[in-house]
């Protein structure tokens, strides 16, 4: 869990009216490693004592209520709305939760980022969504895409903490070459292609990095790594001894 | 959304204690298009009017009670139990969630699988484990990795319906090399081999399709499959005129 980079998401609750949604958002932030709540204008003044917010009460009692969405998002460099597709805003670029961790977790590497969650009934509106770049929705089914708010923002966060290398089929981390074999490969290739006069990358700018990259695009897998150098020292043998 | 895999998930709370939980655990499971929700021992008999259950409570309303673990997982070839790491059982083998929904998803394909959650306060009790054939576990924070039931559910359900190729970076489907790039590269690679005297694959058996295989592990991008093939064909010429 990358707590530096978690903690560049401000999770930003708007209009929301029941303060244990508002208790249940904190119990999930804190369980996903996400400290920095927001609030604009809560129906509720009491929120800080949601009982919902087991094991996150500190970071309930240290939310910052803000008057408007603009002071609220005033660090952040990227603002994005939670949004169901009813509430479908088409001048606004729309993606899939799943591509929305990845853009979000890019700028999360660097900089701020505001993440908007309107209130349970109406969602996001349309002021609030003149703020977001962009805005995302959590694949629902379309005759049912209301979530609850806490679990919403549950799933978001989700999004964000989850490891992709863990599920991904194929290859996995431990079957890719290391990259010695990945650099073996590569010398012999570029042999190769000096004594072959391939001049495309020699005559480029960089042309050694470009082979460089090329090669480790490929993601070639320990064993298949062995059968390509194999096969590229026979050619240059052969290349050699005409 | 593939309902007909969703159909084979049961989803299964043990001795809830708060009927809101079931209730909001039921919307989500209609939110992600899953819709059989069996429930053991509730402590709250009104469960079914629960006002969590906004836009779902038909199947609350359908939603069987047990007497015991067993009679609820009886038609599932796969009973899977989620848990915290603070309730790992040793003697379980445990998966994280971004895996498990891998393992889970695959199972559907043709079988039920029964996902177990257990009380709000206790988790699974060691007798619903011993009916597990695995757990798992979504990736909280160890200091707090204690969720809300009904977010948990959301969390699992979403990871189950979630489509990775939305999200992959690299390569994307539409930079994939299409099928006769690849193949122009493969022919090319074959006959590279041939008068190079490589001889490992040409022994073998099936040492045409080993090479088409090895190649197509290689995932290559269009505009990669471009460049190598002009490699190749430099290669090539100048074995031929040395």
């Amino acid at each position: 869990m990358n707590l530096d980079r978690n903690a560049r998401l401000k999770v930003v609750l708007i209009d929301t009216r029941n303060p244990l949604n508002i208790g249940a958002s904190a119990r999930a932030m804190s369980n996903f490693g996400f400290f920095d709540l927001r609030l604009v204008h809560p129906y509720d003044v009491a929120f800080r004592e949601a009982v919902s917010a087991v094991g996150a009460s500190e970071l309930l009692r240290n939310a910052p209520v803000y008057t408007t969405v603009a002071e609220a998002v005033a660090d952040c460099s990227l603002v994005v709305g939670a949004t169901g597709l009813g509430h479908r805003q088409l001048q606004h670029p729309l993606h899939r939760l799943e591509k929305a961790g990845r853009l979000l977790r890019r700028h999360m590497e660097s900089a701020n980022v505001a993440l908007l969650f309107g209130s349970e009934k109406f969602g996001l509106a349309n002021n609030d969504v003149s703020h977001c770049h962009w805005l995302l929705h959590i694949p629902t089914r379309p005759a049912h895409d209301s979530m609850n708010l806490a679990q919403a923002v549950a799933v978001c966060l989700y999004e964000l903490i989850r490891q992709p290398s863990t599920a991904r089929h194929w290859p996995e981390a431990a079957e890719l070459a290391p990259g010695e074999e990945v650099e073996r490969f590569t010398v012999l290739l570029e042999e190769l292609l000096q004594h072959s006069g391939y001049t495309d990358y020699g005559q480029a700018k960089n042309g050694e990095d470009k082979t460089h990259r090329l090669v480790r695009r490929l993601q070639m897998r320990s064993r298949d790594a062995a059968v390509w150098t194999g096969m590229l020292r026979q050619i240059l043998w052969k290349l050699k001894h005409p």
